[in-house]
């Protein structure tokens, strides 16, 4: 038996997202498949993150153990063959028996991206949030992103109804990178934020509070307020799945 | 009777082209169809450069003529109230009476954009040429590109079975632009041609030529005796429409 990390990259917009749900196409369910057909029976991957519908990955990790002996290289393009073009696998890593893409994974990185002009570039259509003008408050929400920094209890960015153990996440860095103009307006805004672990919708739920800052509703110490709040109530909008990216997961090198 | 030069974007990918054919949307129907709506009644538009199918636009530039009374930002609004997500107007200018997008232009700009490694990204997809590993051979088809500078019969260049008055054309400017890494290798190769006007399928035989130079089936001075034979038949294969992006389209500013 061999074991594999893949990497792979999406384009969320026409599935369901990561995993298996009632309807749609899920894209672990893809990449299943076109294991399947190598493996000669039904094959099950570990995501590291479950992306929900419409969202995003440039490099999201699964592990998958396979009985076939095969060598990385082959298996990249035996499963691109398989694969739609939406969804690629990047790269493939024979590893130990004991990884496991979900529960090894020490860091994630997310980005979530917001378009700011009154006209929508077509080509940006399925990767941003479109906020026409008026031109953002991009000082206000650089001040407010790296509120969140640290290990607090993000209950108030999580989505309604969830259960979970807990609450408690550790984020490492949130932070606004705006390329500005002399006039402190940007197109694109790119919200990213690195941590340990995340809720569900708790990327999205931040990127609301953002452009509810960003829209000048409320001063940049409203993200500690919603934080401290643990009240979704309080918190922006769930902003819209297609600005949303996966961008990385890590490893310790000797859990691979 | 007011007179407006439109500055248009557009993704290529599910239209027929600028111009109206027997079968499919062209991007100029759409256009028309929704200045009909505010107009009250049949308009027609005169395209800078006619694109072909599948062809995208960052900005090409289109004229016409309105009896209704409305100013430029109002139009924006409007069209683009009118118009798909995949075609948006980014700019209305109020121009003189004589202003014709396509006889007043001095000069258009062509991208064709050529991806070259084993993976194509899923975001990439609709907008390039996926050449997949071996390594093109870049620096043959830098020296390739700037050969057809200046005025020349571009007939080996032109789509078989096209009639034009003459396949004389004056080429400004003709480059290859690609990032490359120590070992000479680029993800993302593109080239960029700007010229008084072009053939039909000029840019992408051009582009199909450079390939072939690319993967070293030919050396960089192919590209002389292709354009001196004057025969489409020494010239590569026409290269695919998702490559090809018109960039820019320039007037004189006594023309407007």
């Amino acid at each position: 038996m061999a074991h594999f990390k893949l990497t792979l990259a999406y384009d969320g917009t026409a599935f369901v997202g990561w995993q298996r749900q009632a309807e749609g196409v899920p894209i672990q369910g893809l990449v299943e498949d076109a294991l399947a057909i190598l493996e000669g029976k039904p094959v099950t991957v570990a995501g590291a993150g479950r992306t929900d519908a419409g969202v995003h990955a440039l490099a999201q990790v699964a592990s998958v153990s396979l009985d076939r002996s095969i060598d990385a290289p082959t298996l990249v393009r035996a499963l691109n063959a398989h694969l739609p073009d939406a969804v690629r696998v990047l790269d493939v890593e024979e590893t130990s028996a004991v990884f496991h893409a979900r529960f090894n994974a020490t860091a994630k990185t997310y980005r979530y991206r917001i378009w700011n002009t009154e006209v929508l570039s077509p080509f940006e259509r399925p990767y941003v949030w479109h906020i026409p003008a008026p031109a953002l408050d991009i000082a206000a929400m650089t001040e407010a992103a790296p509120i969140l920094e640290g290990r607090h209890d993000f209950a108030a960015f999580q989505a309604a109804g969830t259960i979970t153990r807990t609450t408690e996440r550790v984020i490492f860095s949130s932070r606004l990178i705006a390329d500005t103009d002399p006039n402190g307006c940007a197109a694109l805004l790119v919200y990213e934020v690195r941590g340990e672990g995340f809720l569900r919708h708790m990327v999205r739920s931040i990127a609301g509070t953002l452009v509810e800052i960003g829209k000048r509703r409320y001063a940049a110490s409203r993200m500690r307020e919603v934080l401290e709040s643990r009240s979704r109530a309080l918190a922006g909008q769930t902003a819209p799945a297609a600005g949303l990216f996966l961008v990385r997961v890590e490893y310790q090198t000797p859990d691979l």
